[in-house]
Protein backbone atom coordinates (compact mmCIF):
# COMPACT_ATOMS: atom_id res chain seq x y z
CA UNK A 1 0.00 0.00 0.00
CA UNK A 2 3.26 2.29 0.33
CA UNK A 3 1.24 3.74 3.24
CA UNK A 4 3.37 2.97 5.99
CA UNK A 5 5.86 6.02 6.54
CA UNK A 6 4.34 9.93 6.03
CA UNK A 7 7.02 12.79 5.24
CA UNK A 8 6.30 15.91 7.62
CA UNK A 9 8.38 19.25 8.19
CA UNK A 10 10.10 19.17 11.30
CA UNK A 11 12.43 21.90 13.25
CA UNK A 12 15.12 20.41 14.59
CA UNK A 13 17.31 21.29 18.07
CA UNK A 14 20.78 19.66 18.40
CA UNK A 15 23.27 21.32 20.82
CA UNK A 16 21.56 24.81 20.75
CA UNK A 17 21.57 24.98 17.13
CA UNK A 18 18.15 24.56 15.17
CA UNK A 19 17.76 23.64 11.44
CA UNK A 20 14.34 22.36 9.45
CA UNK A 21 13.79 19.49 7.24
CA UNK A 22 11.93 17.03 6.68
CA UNK A 23 11.67 13.92 9.04
CA UNK A 24 10.36 10.53 8.20
CA UNK A 25 7.13 8.85 10.49
CA UNK A 26 5.48 6.11 11.17
CA UNK A 27 1.95 6.36 9.46
CA UNK A 28 -1.23 6.29 12.11
CA UNK A 29 -4.68 5.60 10.29
CA UNK A 30 -7.78 4.74 11.81
CA UNK A 31 -9.12 1.03 11.02
CA UNK A 32 -12.64 -0.26 11.40
CA UNK A 33 -13.25 -3.96 11.53
CA UNK A 34 -16.57 -5.00 10.65
CA UNK A 35 -17.99 -8.55 10.81
CA UNK A 36 -20.87 -8.99 8.43
CA UNK A 37 -21.00 -5.54 7.59
CA UNK A 38 -21.39 -4.81 11.47
CA UNK A 39 -18.68 -2.28 12.60
CA UNK A 40 -16.76 -4.04 15.79
CA UNK A 41 -14.08 -2.42 16.63
CA UNK A 42 -11.30 0.94 15.56
CA UNK A 43 -8.20 0.52 16.17
CA UNK A 44 -5.30 3.38 15.26
CA UNK A 45 -2.55 1.00 13.67
CA UNK A 46 -0.03 1.61 10.81
CA UNK A 47 -1.59 0.77 7.68
CA UNK A 48 -0.74 -2.60 5.53
CA UNK A 49 -1.52 -6.42 6.27
CA UNK A 50 -5.29 -4.81 7.25
CA UNK A 51 -6.51 -8.36 6.53
CA UNK A 52 -3.99 -10.16 8.89
CA UNK A 53 -5.03 -7.86 11.30
CA UNK A 54 -8.78 -7.92 11.22
CA UNK A 55 -8.40 -12.12 11.32
CA UNK A 56 -5.82 -11.96 13.94
CA UNK A 57 -7.84 -9.79 15.96
CA UNK A 58 -10.76 -11.90 15.39
CA UNK A 59 -8.61 -14.66 16.88
CA UNK A 60 -7.88 -12.90 19.90
CA UNK A 61 -11.08 -12.70 20.88
CA UNK A 62 -11.95 -15.85 20.27
CA UNK A 63 -14.45 -15.62 17.37
CA UNK A 64 -12.07 -17.14 14.83
CA UNK A 65 -9.53 -19.96 15.06
CA UNK A 66 -8.99 -21.48 11.48
CA UNK A 67 -8.62 -20.37 8.05
CA UNK A 68 -11.64 -22.39 7.08
CA UNK A 69 -13.52 -20.11 9.93
CA UNK A 70 -13.12 -16.72 7.41
CA UNK A 71 -15.29 -16.88 4.26
CA UNK A 72 -13.87 -13.72 3.00
CA UNK A 73 -12.39 -10.33 3.18
CA UNK A 74 -12.75 -7.12 1.82
CA UNK A 75 -12.56 -3.57 2.15
CA UNK A 76 -15.45 -1.46 2.40
CA UNK A 77 -16.36 0.07 -0.95
CA UNK A 78 -18.77 2.47 0.64
CA UNK A 79 -16.04 3.38 3.05
CA UNK A 80 -14.61 6.98 1.40
CA UNK A 81 -13.23 10.37 2.81
CA UNK A 82 -14.86 13.63 1.86
CA UNK A 83 -13.27 13.45 -1.58
CA UNK A 84 -15.35 10.86 -2.39
CA UNK A 85 -11.62 8.78 -2.39
CA UNK A 86 -11.96 4.98 -1.06
CA UNK A 87 -10.18 4.89 2.38
CA UNK A 88 -9.22 1.30 2.50
CA UNK A 89 -9.61 1.79 6.30
CA UNK A 90 -13.10 -0.15 7.05
CA UNK A 91 -12.64 -3.88 6.35
CA UNK A 92 -15.10 -6.42 7.13
CA UNK A 93 -15.24 -9.84 7.56
CA UNK A 94 -17.92 -12.74 6.46
CA UNK A 95 -17.86 -15.48 9.03
CA UNK A 96 -18.00 -19.19 7.31
CA UNK A 97 -21.91 -20.42 7.53
CA UNK A 98 -20.89 -23.51 10.13
CA UNK A 99 -19.59 -20.96 13.43
CA UNK A 100 -22.31 -19.79 15.63
CA UNK A 101 -23.12 -16.40 15.71
CA UNK A 102 -20.86 -14.35 17.88
CA UNK A 103 -21.59 -12.35 20.99
CA UNK A 104 -21.64 -8.90 18.88
CA UNK A 105 -22.46 -6.89 22.71
CA UNK A 106 -20.00 -8.38 24.34
CA UNK A 107 -17.14 -8.55 21.84
CA UNK A 108 -17.46 -4.57 21.20
CA UNK A 109 -16.97 -4.41 24.79
CA UNK A 110 -13.80 -6.39 24.57
CA UNK A 111 -13.34 -10.05 26.10
CA UNK A 112 -12.67 -9.65 29.37
CA UNK A 113 -16.39 -8.01 30.35
CA UNK A 114 -17.83 -11.26 29.21
CA UNK A 115 -17.54 -12.54 32.11
CA UNK A 116 -20.48 -13.39 34.44
CA UNK A 117 -18.53 -12.83 37.79
CA UNK A 118 -17.36 -9.10 38.91
CA UNK A 119 -15.49 -7.41 37.14
CA UNK A 120 -11.39 -8.17 38.38
CA UNK A 121 -8.24 -9.71 36.84
CA UNK A 122 -9.82 -13.36 37.70
CA UNK A 123 -12.97 -12.34 35.60
CA UNK A 124 -10.55 -11.69 32.99
CA UNK A 125 -8.22 -14.72 33.64
CA UNK A 126 -11.51 -16.69 33.52
CA UNK A 127 -12.89 -15.05 30.14
CA UNK A 128 -9.92 -15.74 28.42
CA UNK A 129 -10.11 -19.77 28.99
CA UNK A 130 -13.78 -19.72 28.62
CA UNK A 131 -13.09 -18.49 24.78
CA UNK A 132 -9.52 -20.24 23.91
CA UNK A 133 -10.12 -22.69 21.01
CA UNK A 134 -7.40 -24.89 22.46
CA UNK A 135 -5.34 -25.05 26.09
CA UNK A 136 -1.48 -25.06 25.66
CA UNK A 137 0.08 -28.48 26.34
CA UNK A 138 2.33 -28.00 29.89
CA UNK A 139 4.05 -31.39 29.23
CA UNK A 140 5.67 -30.52 25.75
CA UNK A 141 8.93 -29.01 26.26
CA UNK A 142 9.84 -26.62 23.79
CA UNK A 143 13.72 -26.92 24.04
CA UNK A 144 14.72 -23.51 23.68
CA UNK A 145 17.75 -22.76 25.57
CA UNK A 146 18.64 -19.49 27.17
CA UNK A 147 21.81 -18.53 24.16
CA UNK A 148 19.26 -19.08 21.74
CA UNK A 149 16.59 -16.49 23.56
CA UNK A 150 19.66 -13.99 24.55
CA UNK A 151 20.25 -13.77 20.56
CA UNK A 152 16.55 -12.70 19.29
CA UNK A 153 16.52 -9.44 20.74
CA UNK A 154 19.17 -8.48 18.48
CA UNK A 155 17.39 -10.59 15.60
CA UNK A 156 13.81 -8.80 16.24
CA UNK A 157 15.68 -5.53 15.90
CA UNK A 158 17.59 -6.36 12.47
CA UNK A 159 14.44 -7.23 10.76
CA UNK A 160 12.67 -4.21 11.87
CA UNK A 161 13.11 -2.21 8.69
CA UNK A 162 10.37 0.92 9.74
CA UNK A 163 11.90 1.30 12.58
CA UNK A 164 15.51 2.58 11.70
CA UNK A 165 14.02 5.38 9.95
CA UNK A 166 11.21 6.51 12.07
CA UNK A 167 11.80 5.21 16.02
CA UNK A 168 8.06 5.11 15.71
CA UNK A 169 6.99 1.11 15.52
CA UNK A 170 6.39 -1.75 17.94
CA UNK A 171 7.33 -5.01 16.42
CA UNK A 172 6.15 -8.78 16.72
CA UNK A 173 7.37 -11.79 15.68
CA UNK A 174 7.40 -15.59 15.15
CA UNK A 175 10.36 -17.68 16.06
CA UNK A 176 10.55 -21.23 15.70
CA UNK A 177 11.77 -23.40 18.50
CA UNK A 178 15.08 -23.70 16.74
CA UNK A 179 15.00 -20.02 15.98
CA UNK A 180 13.90 -19.25 12.62
CA UNK A 181 12.41 -16.23 12.22
CA UNK A 182 8.73 -17.28 10.88
CA UNK A 183 7.43 -13.91 10.36
CA UNK A 184 7.70 -10.13 11.64
CA UNK A 185 5.46 -7.16 11.63
CA UNK A 186 6.03 -3.45 12.94
CA UNK A 187 2.86 -1.12 13.85
CA UNK A 188 2.44 1.94 15.55
CA UNK A 189 0.41 0.19 18.21
CA UNK A 190 2.00 -3.30 19.81
CA UNK A 191 -1.73 -4.85 20.04
CA UNK A 192 -2.05 -4.80 16.28
CA UNK A 193 2.03 -5.77 15.63
CA UNK A 194 0.84 -8.92 17.32
CA UNK A 195 -2.17 -9.41 15.64
CA UNK A 196 -0.95 -9.05 12.62
CA UNK A 197 1.63 -11.93 12.51
CA UNK A 198 -1.47 -14.12 14.58
CA UNK A 199 -3.59 -13.45 11.73
CA UNK A 200 -1.13 -14.15 8.94
CA UNK A 201 -0.55 -17.39 10.81
CA UNK A 202 -3.68 -18.60 11.07
CA UNK A 203 -4.37 -17.20 7.09
CA UNK A 204 -1.79 -20.16 6.44
CA UNK A 205 -3.93 -22.38 8.41
CA UNK A 206 -0.94 -22.45 11.00
CA UNK A 207 -2.73 -22.35 14.27
CA UNK A 208 -2.25 -23.52 16.65
CA UNK A 209 1.34 -22.37 16.68
CA UNK A 210 2.16 -25.24 19.38
CA UNK A 211 6.18 -24.94 18.60
CA UNK A 212 6.35 -20.79 18.00
CA UNK A 213 7.47 -18.57 20.13
CA UNK A 214 6.05 -15.03 20.25
CA UNK A 215 9.16 -12.08 20.85
CA UNK A 216 7.29 -8.14 21.22
CA UNK A 217 9.65 -4.99 21.20
CA UNK A 218 8.27 -3.79 24.00
CA UNK A 219 6.43 -4.30 27.83
CA UNK A 220 4.21 -7.55 28.40
CA UNK A 221 0.91 -6.44 29.22
CA UNK A 222 -2.24 -9.05 29.62
CA UNK A 223 -3.73 -8.24 26.57
CA UNK A 224 -0.79 -9.43 25.03
CA UNK A 225 -0.32 -12.94 26.89
CA UNK A 226 -3.93 -13.38 26.24
CA UNK A 227 -3.25 -13.19 22.24
CA UNK A 228 -0.25 -15.84 22.78
CA UNK A 229 -2.72 -18.22 24.44
CA UNK A 230 -5.83 -17.85 21.99
CA UNK A 231 -3.40 -18.08 19.17
CA UNK A 232 -1.95 -21.22 21.19
CA UNK A 233 1.50 -19.86 21.05
CA UNK A 234 3.63 -21.35 23.82
CA UNK A 235 6.08 -19.05 25.00
CA UNK A 236 5.89 -15.24 25.10
CA UNK A 237 9.17 -13.20 24.91
CA UNK A 238 9.30 -9.37 25.87
CA UNK A 239 12.49 -7.01 26.05
CA UNK A 240 10.46 -5.00 28.95
CA UNK A 241 8.61 -5.53 32.26
CA UNK A 242 5.43 -7.79 32.56
CA UNK A 243 2.45 -6.47 34.31
CA UNK A 244 0.84 -8.51 37.18
CA UNK A 245 -2.07 -9.79 35.56
CA UNK A 246 -0.40 -11.04 32.31
CA UNK A 247 2.01 -12.94 34.81
CA UNK A 248 -1.07 -14.44 36.48
CA UNK A 249 -2.46 -15.54 32.75
CA UNK A 250 0.62 -17.11 32.29
CA UNK A 251 0.56 -19.22 35.67
CA UNK A 252 -3.21 -20.02 34.82
CA UNK A 253 -2.59 -21.06 31.36
CA UNK A 254 0.54 -22.53 30.82
CA UNK A 255 2.29 -19.72 29.21
CA UNK A 256 6.26 -19.73 29.49
CA UNK A 257 6.53 -15.95 30.08
CA UNK A 258 10.23 -14.19 29.47
CA UNK A 259 10.58 -10.52 30.72
CA UNK A 260 13.64 -8.39 30.09
CA UNK A 261 15.24 -10.34 27.48
CA UNK A 262 18.33 -8.27 26.97
CA UNK A 263 21.68 -9.71 25.81
CA UNK A 264 22.52 -12.73 28.43
CA UNK A 265 20.21 -11.53 30.68
CA UNK A 266 16.39 -12.35 31.24
CA UNK A 267 13.34 -12.88 33.67
CA UNK A 268 11.38 -16.11 33.60
CA UNK A 269 7.60 -15.85 35.30
CA UNK A 270 5.93 -18.59 34.43
CA UNK A 271 6.86 -21.73 32.48
CA UNK A 272 10.65 -22.08 33.43
CA UNK A 273 9.74 -25.83 32.77
CA UNK A 274 9.53 -25.43 29.48
CA UNK A 275 13.56 -24.03 28.73
CA UNK A 276 17.04 -25.08 29.14
CA UNK A 277 18.30 -23.58 31.53
CA UNK A 278 22.18 -23.21 32.58
CA UNK A 279 23.20 -25.71 34.68
CA UNK A 280 25.44 -22.99 37.15
CA UNK A 281 23.31 -21.49 39.87
CA UNK A 282 23.81 -17.36 40.88
CA UNK A 283 25.59 -18.45 44.16
CA UNK A 284 28.10 -20.85 42.43
CA UNK A 285 28.71 -18.24 39.64
CA UNK A 286 28.83 -15.83 42.61
CA UNK A 287 31.50 -17.79 44.55
CA UNK A 288 33.63 -17.62 41.48
CA UNK A 289 34.13 -14.19 41.02
CA UNK A 290 32.53 -10.89 41.58
CA UNK A 291 31.49 -10.25 38.02
CA UNK A 292 28.68 -12.52 38.50
CA UNK A 293 26.81 -10.40 40.14
CA UNK A 294 25.97 -7.57 37.86
CA UNK A 295 22.79 -6.88 36.72
CA UNK B 1 -5.08 1.70 47.86
CA UNK B 2 -2.00 0.17 48.11
CA UNK B 3 -2.43 -2.02 45.06
CA UNK B 4 0.26 -0.24 42.44
CA UNK B 5 2.96 -2.99 42.58
CA UNK B 6 2.18 -6.94 42.87
CA UNK B 7 5.36 -9.50 43.84
CA UNK B 8 5.71 -12.30 42.38
CA UNK B 9 8.60 -14.95 42.13
CA UNK B 10 10.90 -15.04 38.72
CA UNK B 11 13.79 -16.67 37.34
CA UNK B 12 16.63 -14.50 36.48
CA UNK B 13 19.28 -15.58 33.94
CA UNK B 14 22.14 -13.71 34.65
CA UNK B 15 25.41 -14.34 32.93
CA UNK B 16 25.11 -17.79 32.54
CA UNK B 17 23.55 -18.26 35.99
CA UNK B 18 19.93 -19.08 37.58
CA UNK B 19 18.55 -18.16 40.75
CA UNK B 20 15.27 -17.92 41.96
CA UNK B 21 13.67 -14.24 44.09
CA UNK B 22 10.58 -12.53 44.46
CA UNK B 23 10.41 -9.33 41.79
CA UNK B 24 8.39 -6.22 41.90
CA UNK B 25 5.67 -5.92 39.20
CA UNK B 26 3.55 -2.95 38.36
CA UNK B 27 -0.28 -4.13 39.07
CA UNK B 28 -2.68 -4.00 35.98
CA UNK B 29 -6.25 -4.76 36.68
CA UNK B 30 -9.77 -4.45 34.39
CA UNK B 31 -10.92 -1.11 35.31
CA UNK B 32 -14.97 -0.62 34.20
CA UNK B 33 -16.21 2.77 33.69
CA UNK B 34 -20.13 3.23 34.01
CA UNK B 35 -22.02 6.44 32.81
CA UNK B 36 -25.32 6.85 35.11
CA UNK B 37 -25.43 3.28 35.13
CA UNK B 38 -24.26 2.24 32.07
CA UNK B 39 -21.44 0.28 31.61
CA UNK B 40 -19.04 2.62 28.76
CA UNK B 41 -15.70 1.54 28.45
CA UNK B 42 -12.81 -1.46 29.99
CA UNK B 43 -9.44 -0.27 30.62
CA UNK B 44 -6.78 -2.08 31.90
CA UNK B 45 -5.19 0.05 33.98
CA UNK B 46 -2.96 0.54 37.54
CA UNK B 47 -4.90 0.60 40.23
CA UNK B 48 -5.44 3.99 42.02
CA UNK B 49 -6.24 7.62 41.17
CA UNK B 50 -9.40 6.02 39.22
CA UNK B 51 -12.22 8.40 39.88
CA UNK B 52 -9.74 10.83 38.13
CA UNK B 53 -9.17 8.56 35.23
CA UNK B 54 -12.85 8.24 34.55
CA UNK B 55 -12.87 11.91 34.98
CA UNK B 56 -9.73 12.56 32.74
CA UNK B 57 -11.38 9.59 30.24
CA UNK B 58 -14.81 11.56 29.97
CA UNK B 59 -12.64 14.98 29.18
CA UNK B 60 -10.69 13.19 26.29
CA UNK B 61 -13.77 12.18 24.95
CA UNK B 62 -15.59 15.24 25.58
CA UNK B 63 -18.60 14.72 27.66
CA UNK B 64 -17.26 16.53 30.73
CA UNK B 65 -15.28 19.65 30.95
CA UNK B 66 -15.59 21.01 33.75
CA UNK B 67 -15.86 19.82 37.52
CA UNK B 68 -19.27 20.52 37.89
CA UNK B 69 -20.24 18.23 34.82
CA UNK B 70 -19.55 15.79 37.35
CA UNK B 71 -22.74 15.61 39.92
CA UNK B 72 -20.54 12.71 41.51
CA UNK B 73 -18.27 8.92 41.03
CA UNK B 74 -18.35 5.85 43.00
CA UNK B 75 -17.34 2.56 43.04
CA UNK B 76 -20.13 0.37 42.55
CA UNK B 77 -21.02 -1.65 45.33
CA UNK B 78 -22.10 -4.69 43.61
CA UNK B 79 -18.75 -5.11 41.27
CA UNK B 80 -17.88 -8.32 43.30
CA UNK B 81 -15.22 -11.16 42.23
CA UNK B 82 -16.65 -14.74 43.05
CA UNK B 83 -15.59 -14.81 46.76
CA UNK B 84 -17.87 -12.13 47.45
CA UNK B 85 -15.36 -9.12 48.05
CA UNK B 86 -15.48 -5.30 46.35
CA UNK B 87 -13.21 -5.42 43.58
CA UNK B 88 -13.25 -1.71 43.17
CA UNK B 89 -12.89 -2.30 39.43
CA UNK B 90 -15.71 -0.54 38.34
CA UNK B 91 -16.87 3.26 38.88
CA UNK B 92 -19.90 5.09 37.95
CA UNK B 93 -20.06 8.63 37.06
CA UNK B 94 -23.03 10.37 37.62
CA UNK B 95 -23.07 13.48 35.07
CA UNK B 96 -24.26 16.88 35.96
CA UNK B 97 -28.47 17.92 34.95
CA UNK B 98 -27.60 20.40 32.84
CA UNK B 99 -25.63 18.52 31.09
CA UNK B 100 -27.30 16.89 27.39
CA UNK B 101 -27.51 12.73 27.11
CA UNK B 102 -24.33 11.75 25.84
CA UNK B 103 -24.37 9.99 22.28
CA UNK B 104 -23.42 6.51 24.22
CA UNK B 105 -23.46 4.47 20.90
CA UNK B 106 -20.90 6.64 19.20
CA UNK B 107 -19.12 6.71 22.43
CA UNK B 108 -18.59 2.51 23.25
CA UNK B 109 -16.84 2.82 19.68
CA UNK B 110 -14.50 5.75 20.42
CA UNK B 111 -14.96 9.20 19.06
CA UNK B 112 -13.08 9.21 15.78
CA UNK B 113 -16.09 6.48 14.64
CA UNK B 114 -18.76 9.43 15.10
CA UNK B 115 -17.72 11.60 12.12
CA UNK B 116 -20.51 11.31 8.86
CA UNK B 117 -17.67 10.92 6.61
CA UNK B 118 -16.00 7.85 5.54
CA UNK B 119 -13.73 6.62 8.36
CA UNK B 120 -10.04 7.78 7.97
CA UNK B 121 -7.52 10.41 9.57
CA UNK B 122 -9.18 13.62 8.31
CA UNK B 123 -12.34 12.12 10.02
CA UNK B 124 -10.50 11.60 13.25
CA UNK B 125 -9.22 14.89 13.43
CA UNK B 126 -12.84 16.24 12.37
CA UNK B 127 -14.03 14.47 15.43
CA UNK B 128 -11.66 16.11 17.86
CA UNK B 129 -12.37 19.37 16.54
CA UNK B 130 -16.61 19.13 16.90
CA UNK B 131 -16.26 17.71 20.10
CA UNK B 132 -13.40 19.69 21.87
CA UNK B 133 -15.02 22.24 24.65
CA UNK B 134 -12.57 24.79 23.44
CA UNK B 135 -10.01 26.05 21.09
CA UNK B 136 -6.28 26.75 21.56
CA UNK B 137 -5.25 29.83 21.53
CA UNK B 138 -2.50 30.10 18.97
CA UNK B 139 -1.44 33.63 19.41
CA UNK B 140 -0.84 33.36 22.96
CA UNK B 141 2.97 32.65 23.72
CA UNK B 142 3.71 29.59 25.88
CA UNK B 143 7.32 31.45 26.37
CA UNK B 144 9.23 28.07 27.01
CA UNK B 145 13.05 27.83 26.22
CA UNK B 146 14.26 25.04 24.38
CA UNK B 147 17.14 24.68 27.76
CA UNK B 148 13.89 24.88 30.14
CA UNK B 149 12.55 21.49 27.76
CA UNK B 150 16.04 19.99 27.50
CA UNK B 151 15.63 19.23 31.40
CA UNK B 152 12.19 17.79 31.76
CA UNK B 153 12.88 14.56 30.88
CA UNK B 154 15.18 14.12 33.59
CA UNK B 155 12.76 15.60 35.89
CA UNK B 156 10.04 13.05 34.50
CA UNK B 157 11.64 10.10 35.10
CA UNK B 158 13.28 11.52 38.71
CA UNK B 159 9.19 11.67 39.47
CA UNK B 160 8.22 8.24 38.66
CA UNK B 161 8.50 6.22 42.20
CA UNK B 162 7.17 3.10 40.87
CA UNK B 163 8.99 2.64 38.01
CA UNK B 164 12.23 2.51 39.23
CA UNK B 165 10.69 -0.82 41.21
CA UNK B 166 8.94 -2.74 38.15
CA UNK B 167 10.24 -0.65 34.70
CA UNK B 168 6.64 -1.18 33.74
CA UNK B 169 5.02 2.09 33.73
CA UNK B 170 4.31 4.95 31.93
CA UNK B 171 4.48 8.31 32.96
CA UNK B 172 2.73 11.99 32.05
CA UNK B 173 3.35 14.65 34.19
CA UNK B 174 1.86 18.39 33.91
CA UNK B 175 4.41 21.33 33.90
CA UNK B 176 3.82 25.06 34.35
CA UNK B 177 5.49 27.16 31.83
CA UNK B 178 8.09 28.40 34.02
CA UNK B 179 9.19 24.23 34.50
CA UNK B 180 7.16 23.41 37.60
CA UNK B 181 6.22 20.19 37.80
CA UNK B 182 2.44 20.24 38.73
CA UNK B 183 1.00 16.42 38.70
CA UNK B 184 2.69 13.08 37.76
CA UNK B 185 0.80 10.26 37.13
CA UNK B 186 2.23 6.58 36.37
CA UNK B 187 0.07 3.93 34.81
CA UNK B 188 0.89 0.73 32.96
CA UNK B 189 -1.33 2.20 30.00
CA UNK B 190 -0.25 5.64 29.11
CA UNK B 191 -3.59 6.79 27.92
CA UNK B 192 -4.31 6.43 30.96
CA UNK B 193 -1.72 8.35 33.03
CA UNK B 194 -2.69 11.01 30.98
CA UNK B 195 -6.23 10.55 31.50
CA UNK B 196 -5.10 10.42 35.03
CA UNK B 197 -3.55 13.70 35.65
CA UNK B 198 -6.07 15.15 32.76
CA UNK B 199 -8.84 14.08 35.16
CA UNK B 200 -7.01 15.21 38.52
CA UNK B 201 -7.01 18.86 36.94
CA UNK B 202 -10.63 18.74 35.68
CA UNK B 203 -11.69 17.64 38.92
CA UNK B 204 -9.95 20.48 40.82
CA UNK B 205 -11.25 22.70 38.07
CA UNK B 206 -8.14 23.92 36.48
CA UNK B 207 -9.34 23.14 32.72
CA UNK B 208 -8.62 24.63 30.18
CA UNK B 209 -4.73 24.06 31.09
CA UNK B 210 -4.18 26.94 28.73
CA UNK B 211 -0.47 27.74 30.22
CA UNK B 212 0.80 23.98 31.01
CA UNK B 213 2.64 21.26 28.98
CA UNK B 214 2.11 17.70 29.34
CA UNK B 215 5.06 15.03 29.12
CA UNK B 216 5.01 11.73 28.17
CA UNK B 217 7.73 8.89 28.34
CA UNK B 218 7.00 7.72 25.40
CA UNK B 219 5.65 8.22 21.92
CA UNK B 220 2.79 10.71 21.33
CA UNK B 221 0.55 9.09 19.45
CA UNK B 222 -3.25 10.48 17.93
CA UNK B 223 -4.67 9.47 20.83
CA UNK B 224 -2.37 11.64 23.12
CA UNK B 225 -2.27 14.53 21.12
CA UNK B 226 -6.20 14.36 21.31
CA UNK B 227 -6.31 14.20 24.89
CA UNK B 228 -3.78 17.22 25.22
CA UNK B 229 -6.31 19.32 22.47
CA UNK B 230 -9.17 18.25 24.32
CA UNK B 231 -7.89 19.32 27.88
CA UNK B 232 -6.72 22.58 26.21
CA UNK B 233 -3.16 21.93 26.65
CA UNK B 234 -0.89 23.87 24.33
CA UNK B 235 2.27 21.98 24.16
CA UNK B 236 3.03 17.93 24.11
CA UNK B 237 6.48 16.58 24.35
CA UNK B 238 7.83 13.25 24.39
CA UNK B 239 10.64 11.75 24.84
CA UNK B 240 10.10 9.52 21.46
CA UNK B 241 8.46 9.60 18.49
CA UNK B 242 5.08 11.01 17.13
CA UNK B 243 2.86 9.61 14.66
CA UNK B 244 1.71 10.91 11.22
CA UNK B 245 -1.67 11.37 12.84
CA UNK B 246 -0.44 13.17 15.77
CA UNK B 247 1.28 15.84 13.77
CA UNK B 248 -1.66 16.27 11.29
CA UNK B 249 -3.79 16.81 14.48
CA UNK B 250 -1.03 18.67 16.56
CA UNK B 251 -1.04 21.20 13.09
CA UNK B 252 -4.53 21.60 12.30
CA UNK B 253 -5.95 21.96 16.45
CA UNK B 254 -2.30 24.69 17.22
CA UNK B 255 -0.93 21.99 19.35
CA UNK B 256 2.72 22.41 19.74
CA UNK B 257 4.60 18.55 19.13
CA UNK B 258 7.72 18.04 20.72
CA UNK B 259 9.31 14.69 19.88
CA UNK B 260 12.68 12.65 20.85
CA UNK B 261 13.09 14.92 23.64
CA UNK B 262 16.76 14.04 24.90
CA UNK B 263 19.10 15.47 26.68
CA UNK B 264 19.39 19.15 24.40
CA UNK B 265 17.93 17.30 21.52
CA UNK B 266 14.71 17.44 20.39
CA UNK B 267 12.48 17.54 17.02
CA UNK B 268 9.60 20.10 16.72
CA UNK B 269 6.72 18.71 14.67
CA UNK B 270 4.31 21.43 14.96
CA UNK B 271 3.72 25.20 16.76
CA UNK B 272 7.18 25.88 16.69
CA UNK B 273 6.01 29.93 17.23
CA UNK B 274 5.35 29.17 20.71
CA UNK B 275 8.62 27.99 21.56
CA UNK B 276 11.84 30.72 22.02
CA UNK B 277 14.52 28.78 19.76
CA UNK B 278 18.05 29.13 20.41
CA UNK B 279 19.52 31.67 17.56
CA UNK B 280 21.94 29.97 15.98
CA UNK B 281 21.36 27.78 12.77
CA UNK B 282 22.60 24.78 12.48
CA UNK B 283 24.30 25.98 9.24
CA UNK B 284 26.32 28.70 11.31
CA UNK B 285 27.20 26.26 14.21
CA UNK B 286 28.21 23.79 10.99
CA UNK B 287 30.80 25.81 10.38
CA UNK B 288 32.42 26.49 13.54
CA UNK B 289 33.30 22.82 13.61
CA UNK B 290 32.49 19.14 13.06
CA UNK B 291 30.57 18.54 16.67
CA UNK B 292 27.64 20.08 15.55
CA UNK B 293 26.85 17.61 12.94
CA UNK B 294 26.27 14.70 15.31
CA UNK B 295 22.92 13.48 15.99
Amino acid sequence: MGRVTARRPVVRVREGAVSTRPDTLVTEEPLEIRLGGRPLAVTMRTPGDDFALATGFLVSEGVVAAAEDVAGISYCGDARDEDGARTYNTVDVRLAPHLPAPDLAGLERNVYTTSSCGLCGKASLDAVRTTAHWELDRARPHGLGTALLAGLPDRLRAAQRVFDRTGGLHAAALFSATGELLDVREDVGRHNAVDKVVGRAAQEGALPLRDALLMVSGRASFELAQKAVMAGIPVLAAVSAPSSLAVDLAEEAGLTLVGFLRGSSMNIYAGAHRLTLPTASAEAVSSAGPAAGAG
